[in-house]
């Protein structure tokens, strides 16, 4: 673990330096840090920063992390294969490099320097005034330069990016010629990409695994990458003929060294107990050579993205797999990320499971929260963050629940191409009491199962709500719920145990106030939205003129109409009861925002770039 | 003026305390800041903090201060006529003690203590991390004891009360019992009370007074103030017979001695010209006994309120008052805040109004912008914070307003019981330029005439947009626009030159949309709302069921439907043109809330009290 107390500078003279920071130019050298940088070295351990992911297609920038959650802090490695004159590396609110915030390592071709910088509305880069990636080290080694940093999760300074639970994008850009100050980098000029990751991931203790373990490699057979930017690769795998059930107890991913940063995310699916064979097939999942019962294998058993490490299940509880009842055939998917158009890689990557025959006290199951997939939950064009929530309600879970409770553990989210944020809390009587799990930096090219920072009890009688937010800024026309790519959904598969027979416990407003909807907008405006009954919600939809009272009654509406609630055992049979026309749940007491947590002024370092003795750069 | 450089004490070990801050009762000790109290010592010079105000009913409290725009801070000086056991001196939203930025006073009976604290939710106590009420001086005087204490407009410490132009709530409460430490402080058993001020007066430079200047007082002539918390008196005053026109350029109090507290507001009003004469009248403005024909005497000459200073024209320009077309009958009134039933108090308060006969270039004018007062416009009951708007149009001012354009330089705002916030912006071509005025902590108890810090031009084709916020979580029915104290109104009464025609410049929603909004609520809920057209738009808002869709869908349609537009000379007679059904005027950009200045940390102190050296306390 790294050490953070090397870094800070006397901190007297770096106050009062502050308070002249527009004169830092000519007064930095009296105050300059001077740090020791070792030209050999031995590799950093592995377990100092357990967490790796490419930021390049071409794997040349290479991040390791460690989150400290006692320090608020992460510790950053960066390896850069081939350093020409610097790079920019830091985080945005969707990857974007405006509003960025930066560490920057710059050189003019002479001398280097390390500084904390921000980027404005324009692209344009400032010096931060107060430099909250803390450089802690940098040092050659064979295989490139390492640069060590650390940055508290927030930082108070509001050009600084928080980092927060979920989703974070990596931005990096790569300095090709020499530049004079961190003001002459031309950001819109500069190689560069972003990469998707959860930085802080949770630090739960791994649980113990049986000694009987056994494991499974669920792999792609030697596949050509195709030489396009994305394919989805399908490849089905079966169980032993008999095999028995077994608890899946973890499982990790199995990536083909040289594809690290090729292979985007991979899942395994189950296929439907229903039919007795599936066809074998090894291509494209949008082939028309696909066959059709290959849609039948849609039950998750694995799932894992870019930057996520092995899946553990807790001690308690395994995912069942094997034994009567249950398909022998598994689909393996691999979303193949090529931007680079590379030709001919081959690739083997895949899921590994570790499975046991001592099957453990419960079997986990998953549980579908938030919107029906209906086209009356829909959202305007045009809108920058609509939101939409789905209710899992007090009725439900009174029914279907056992009274001693449900435990999730871990999470995935998901939505179509116009999500940007998804939070489900628990509410019990009314009162919200847990965010179950939150991305405030959702992205639909990023759907990991999550572990959970903590496990979320869940008893009869409370209430799991949904919402998700939307963009729709490049759309013309109103976006329904549906199963389309270009239709949306609002879902939380949470992970949880014991299994229960509720697999599906989501809303969707009530239609007969919809057509309340349709009718009043058509009154009110004068306009003619063609009310008439054979014509479909979607259609309506689309018929709306979309003017701000239209767009504000619809929100009025999703946020006061009583809802129909799918509390169902499968997708088609629900739990007996009256599940049209429900109150919505009525929140009286809402989770307050966490008051960020700020590092004392001390730690951070004065506005002044720390120069580095890297030696003369461009070393190819 | 206050040197702060004296307060500053060795920022070093500061910096590190305040690391340890939770351990400061054991170090303190070493990094005190001793200061030098004189016991003796001459009065402040009165240049030193130009404006004052009382802060108590007894006037034992009187608070002194200056306003540095360069450092941007404001430099208090307290005087404490009798000093118990300590005393709280503070700010928050509106005056109450939860939520507030305090700085205490307090003793244990040996020793006295000076910090920043804050009061939480519940009203309990806490030192702040970061103490931004910075103590420059205490001093022993005949009258009493002078604290000298500093504080910066924005301290960017969350916890702390941000200084915004516009009122401030000012609180004291008064320790009369010795307490142990500052969290032993039970604030919900404090005597003590609010203030409301102008903090940030405009530091404007005062015009240069003609020789011939003239004054004129109308004061009360020896009232017994009646022994009762709120007085309104009326007392009639004449201009002499064939009074010519004059400018009237600048106006300041006459405060009786000894009654600065209980003198809360005055006001001089003209009386209409179509009466040849108005009966003379001294008494309270609410008594049965008050001549019906004094209502006609509404026209503003001057006003003043606590804390105010004197009012200055601009150079250019003077209020015309005297000479044909013009009554000569005044009308004073005073509001007299008694809330100790202090019984046979005298008083000869009023306000001194110097006037020239050498006219100015320009008369000034007065114009109300803002909302008609008609019942159309309505606030739902049990709102927090409902916002109503009312436009002055670019077509309105295209055609009222002369080629050269207004001066706006002095602003004052008015709403009834319900208002909280005021703010008029000015927008041109649909985009937000600059704030007239704002009241982001506006009082309806404290409507003074103020100057603007920057006189605003207002040119043919702009728009004035008048936005007020509203608090009815105390009522049971809906709040609709009106005369009535009941009900409300949004007015800003902007004082500019050169006169024009144009008196009045508001806005209503048109009320055919209105009539669809209670069509669309009757409709859509299945309920009873009267509709029939003899019913009243009152009664009609009366019997709306206030469900969230009906609330929602009423700020909707505010945000969207057409506008009347009164574009009026007077109030009776509009400019010729079509006013009926106008568009709402769109904004395509708005003003940035500005981002606040954040003193360098170094500035501030840390969390540690003061000791002071005041001997044993209780002098009394």
């Amino acid at each position: 673990r790294m050490q953070s107390s090397r870094s800070k500078p006397c901190s007297c003279p770096s106050l009062k330096l502050r308070e002249v920071a527009s004169m830092y130019f000519t007064l930095v050298a009296a105050f300059l840090v001077i740090l020791v940088v070792a030209l050999q070295g031995s590799a950093p351990r592995q377990s100092d920063f357990p967490y790796k992911v490419p930021l390049d297609p071409q794997g040349l920038l290479e991040l390791s992390w460690n989150v400290s959650y006692p320090e608020q802090a992460v510790h950053f490695q960066l390896l850069i294969r081939e350093l020409h004159f610097g790079l920019l590396f830091g985080m945005s609110d969707r990857g974007e490099f405006e509003n960025a915030d930066l560490a920057v390592l710059w050189s003019d071709g002479h001398s280097s320097y390390f500084g904390d910088a921000w980027s404005d509305a324009k692209g344009q880069l400032h010096m931060d005034s107060q430099q909250d990636y803390q450089l802690l080290g940098a040092r050659r080694a064979p295989e490139g330069l390492y640069l060590l940093f650390r940055r508290a999760f927030s930082t108070c300074d509001p050009k600084d990016y928080l980092i927060e639970d979920g989703t974070v994008h990596l931005i990096y850009g790569i300095l090709e010629k020499p530049v004079h100050s961190l003001q002459a980098i031309n950001v819109s000029a500069l190689h560069g990409g972003l990469q998707r990751v959860q930085l802080l991931k949770p630090n739960i203790s791994i649980p113990q695994l049986p000694r009987d373990m056994k494991s499974m490699e669920i792999t792609a057979p030697d596949v050509v990458i195709p030489s396009q930017e994305t394919t989805y690769w399908c490849y089905m795998a079966e169980l032993p003929e008999g095999f028995p059930k077994h608890h899946i107890i973890m499982y990790e991913p199995v990536v083909t060294a040289g594809n690290e940063a090729l292979v985007h995310h991979m899942e395994v699916f189950q296929c439907a107990a229903d039919f007795d064979s599936f066809p074998r097939y090894n291509g494209p999942c949008d082939s028309k050579m696909k066959p059709e019962r290959l849609n039948y294998c849609r039950h998750v058993l694995a799932a894992w993205a870019m930057g996520a490490q092995a899946f553990y299940y807790p001690e308690e509880a395994g995912l069942a797999f094997g034994g009567p009842g249950s398909s022998r055939y598994l689909r393996l998917e691999i979303h193949y990320h090529n931007p680079l158009v590379f030709k001919g890689r081959r690739d083997s990557s895949g899921i590994r499971l570790y499975y046991t025959a001592t099957l453990r006290p419960y079997d986990a199951g998953i549980m579908e929260l938030g919107l029906v997939y209906t086209p009356v939950m829909a959202i305007p064009p045009g809108e920058d963050s609509f939101i939409l929530t789905g209710y899992c309600t007090d009725k439900c879970t009174q029914l279907a629940l056992p009274s001693a409770g449900i435990r999730i553990f871990a999470s995935q989210l998901h939505t179509h191409l116009a999500g940007r944020k998804v939070v489900t809390v628990l509410a019990r009587h009314g009162r919200e009491r847990q965010v179950v799990n939150a991305d405030s930096h959702y992205s639909p090219h990023f759907q990991e199962i999550r572990m959970l920072k903590e496990v979320v009890a869940v008893f009869p009688g409370d209430e799991l709500i949904t919402t998700c937010t939307y963009n729709t800024e490049d759309r013309s026309r109103a976006t329904v719920g549906g199963f389309g790519i270009l239709e949306e959904m609002c879902v939380n598969y949470v992970h949880y145990y014991p299994q229960t027979q509720l697999e599906l416990c989501k809303s969707a407003v009530d239609p007969g106030y919809l057509r309340r909807y349709f009718n009043l907008v058509n009154r009110f405006n004068d306009e003619e939205v063609c009310m008439c009954p054979q014509v479909s919600v979607p259609q309506q939809f689309y018929s709306i003129p979309w003017n701000t009272f239209n767009r504000d009654v619809l929100k009025s509406l999703y946020g006061f109409a009583p809802i129909s609630v799918h509390c169902n055992k499968s997708s088609a049979v629900r739990f007996p009861g009256e599940w049209e026309k429900q109150p919505l749940p009525s929140i009286t007491e809402r989770l307050r925002e966490p008051s960020p947590h700020c590092p004392p002024s001390a730690g951070a370092q004065p506005a002044a770039p720390v120069p580095l003795h890297l030696g003369q750069l461009r070393r190819d």
